[in-house]
């Protein structure tokens, strides 16, 4: 492999032996091991979302895949690009219906922008480098390559690794005049706000829209599934659309005109009866400024000149700052987002799957130390722990936070034994509430009268309690438990304060 | 639901909560919940293989739905029944791509024989119906049913659950005189053998394979993917096809004639340079008796009556007794095999997920108490531990075992929480060699040349050892670890003789 795609997070089989013999013979190509395939697509997820270059990964036939189609359909909603490589049977094998003979091209078009399966030996080179390039299109794609077993044994390969022609990146283009133009145009009249994404919400693009905003006094409204948002003191911060509806709604009950920057007209998470499914009113015009695949950074750039906005993001709202709480009251959120505020290293990478209890964290880690905060992009369960792995992969010199609940924790709880394993420095916070508690909320709203024994007991993940210190330790990761806010302020500060990897188990009510 | 799926193995999320919320206002539905969708399609396998009805599992959108398949495959390669229940976005919603928003369909088309989305909420009742007659087609089949939110929470289904005809169960068929006629014919020929499988294997099929064996002295074999297979000591007990085909190969290298009963002619698990696919040699004739879908065991009672054999299978051959090790000596595959033969109760459901280790332990396990073994059937790795569950759940008058090695047991490990949570009796024994070992076999058979220290690392998951017994506690399940042939007697004995699930690390070199 080449190309600038020089990590691969994999968990093989038979039908991968070949390619994994070859890693001692190519310079320049990270295996790293997964003990379950949607940790690997998570890693992938996580290493794409800070690099914005393609990680690889390396996976057993339909069903191996069939356990990554999680965290890719996550990716997807990121736009990471990733080389999805998946070895298959040999093809003359495939005829006789072998126990794991499935149809593994079905599997990948679930989630993948471009699904390739190698035709030859002399075509695995060929449709390698299609498949990084197809990766690396913006805003960046899965891209998922199938290689029957025999065309990594037969002979055009004996010799060692397939060489892949050499693929170039294309560059995000910068919208066209008119698209800035008509933005500006938009920017002087009443009801109009700008929803940024994508990777326009990087320091250099904050910048970018808060001179716009202290010029013009148009809001900015930040989209929920950007890859990372840069965010933390001094940090223009606008706000971000918000999860249910009754809260996003409100955000954009007066807005006439909203302009899209790498990002999507919004939508409900869910639907819900009688609510609508656009955040935005009928009557609001949406235009676009620039298209995910596009450079919205050098969009906003171009359009903050254009406005005539002063060269320096003029303001630097500097928020009160927050102390970490150290009583023995019974740990809350509010003391946990106060002591995460407080402790966060500078440049830390925060993965996120704190579910329901994200608002209140994220309220308090808005005065951080400036960081930026990977968030749930398309919703599937189990992205937290892997999104961190590959991030710690791909940043070694920046301090990890993953901020896990407990339910979702429980999907892809094996990344933490890779962390273990490559002496990751990431700090994990378990949020253990003990329930489903984003379902208890979800099961009223939707309407669903009644809520029984036997209903409780599907979102009751207690009985019995799951212990993370046991789990943790069960991986190779050192953890501790906390109850009280004097706990967990201790423990985050010692786990922030090593390298390698540490879980906190934080337990409140 | 009604039509005797009385069983719902669960992981809902917001599109479900009118199921889940029904759940307390109907009779006769138990839900169990498993913390990762892997489990539930797993365990509903492990139920439909010990009770041959289906349960139902109740998944959470596409990525959900993903997260299941690998133990959907394996459940379609033992043809079990199952009804899966997939939740889909509200209709309306479905048109705006929210974040969750995926091709249902296509996810569900990887691993299914049937898919149908419910097309009104009037439709859901049609729609459950001919998705319990799907499953319950003869041989077994994995039928999907997706469900859009709206149909649930709209009027017709206000007042209670949906109402469901009744559907009647079709039997297994007995194929026709003339099948018989040609088996009984053949089997007068030299170089005849039987390869047996399906349901086809159970003690009162493998009485009449035993009387024919002994009337005709024809050989039989039994196929590897069945859904449970009864075998120990006093039980007639065909070889089984051996995994490697250097082993398969001689099995069937002078079978001039072999008749398949509940079973399809033998191929190779994996293909591997210079090696066919197929077992049998191209000039071996191969004719069906009964298929997967037909009454195999039917068939081979008349089969026995028409070859004149006598009406009770005549030779019970009583292997040696077992006794289990109690030395301090290193624990050993062969001391493990010894202990468990001796231990096992009568009656026994076993689990297996060994990979490599389960050629020692098997010849062990033919002079065990009488019992059911449930193999590998798809290959999909993480089956042992979801489908032990299931059966406990079916069977919890059964000592159920599941026998897992420690690389398979990671990618489904959260089944041991349900396990505590429903106090199952069970008993987990983790092969723990700290190697995927079955992949340095297959490394050296492939032919892959070379084994550097970066594909070593690819194989060993040691470096941190898992450490099983404290996984299984923070899941909730009592567990230890042995070490010698003594601590692993002591410990076997210790939990079979309790009620509820208990977990033995095994650790050996």
């Amino acid at each position: 492999m080449a190309n600038g795609v020089d990590t691969c997070f994999m968990n093989p089989g038979t039908s991968e032996m070949h390619f994994v013999a070859a890693l001692d013979r190519v310079d320049g190509l990270r295996g790293v091991l997964g003990l379950f395939e949607g940790v690997c697509s998570g890693a992938a997820d996580g290493y794409a979302r800070v690099t914005g270059r393609p990680a690889a990964t390396l996976l057993h036939l339909g069903p191996g895949l069939g356990n990554s189609l999680a965290n890719f359909h996550n990716a997807r909603k990121a736009r990471s690009p990733i080389v999805s490589i998946v070895g298959e049977h040999a093809t003359a094998h495939l005829k006789v219906d072998a126990p794991l003979t499935s149809d593994i091209a079905t599997f990948a078009r679930t989630v993948s922008n471009c699904v390739r399966t190698a035709t030859s030996a002399d075509d695995v080179g060929v449709a390698a480098a299609e498949t990084i390039a197809a990766a690396c299109q913006p805003p960046g794609q899965i891209a998922m390559l199938i290689i029957p077993a025999d065309y990594s044994w037969s002979e055009v390969n004996a010799g060692g690794p397939v060489v892949v022609a050499m693929v170039e990146r294309p560059r995000r283009r910068i919208p066209p005049d008119r698209a800035i133009d008509s933005a500006a145009q938009l920017l002087s009249q009443p009801g109009t706000a700008v929803l940024i994404g994508g990777t326009a919400v990087t320091p250099r693009a904050l910048k970018a829209a808060g001179r716009i905003a202290a010029a013009t006094g148009v809001r900015f409204i930040t989209a929920r599934n950007a890859p990372k948002i840069a965010t933390g003191r001094g940090v223009f911060q606008p706000p971000q659309v918000a999860y249910f509806p009754e809260g996003a709604l409100p955000m954009f009950a007066d807005v006439k005109n909203l302009i899209l920057v790498e990002s999507e007209k919004p939508v409900s998470f869910f639907a819900y009866p009688g609510i609508p499914s656009y955040m935005v009113p009928d009557s609001c015009a949406v235009s676009t400024l620039a298209g995910r695949e596009q450079d919205g950074t050098a969009a906003l750039e171009a359009l903050a000149d254009d406005c005539g906005a002063l060269a320096v993001y003029p303001f630097v709202q500097e928020p009160d700052p927050v102390f970490a709480p150290e009583d023995s009251s019974e740990l809350t959120l509010d003391a946990m987002g106060q002591t995460l505020a407080a402790c966060l290293p500078d440049n830390a990478l925060i993965a996120d799957e704190m579910v329901s209890s994200s608002g209140k964290i994220l309220k308090y880690l808005a005065a951080a130390a400036p960081h930026e905060f990977m968030p749930v992009t398309g919703g599937s369960i189990g992205q937290g722990l892997p999104v961190a792995l590959g991030a710690a992969i791909a940043c070694p010199d920046r301090k990890v936070v993953a901020l896990e609940a407990d339910g979702s924790g429980m999907y892809t709880l094996q990344a933490l034994w890779t962390m273990a394993r490559e002496n990751l420095d990431v700090v994990i916070v378990i949020f253990a509430n003990r329930r489903y508690r984003i379902l208890d909320i979800e099961m009223a709203r939707t309407g669903a009268n009644g809520f029984g024994r036997i209903a409780n007991d599907m979102i009751d993940i207690g009985r019995p309690n799951l212990d993370w210190v046991k789990l943790s330790e069960g991986c190779g990761v050192a953890a501790t438990r906390a109850l009280t806010a004097r706990e967990f302020t201790e423990q985050i500060r010692d786990a922030l304060g090593q390298r390698g990897p540490r879980l906190v188990e934080a337990v409140f009510a």
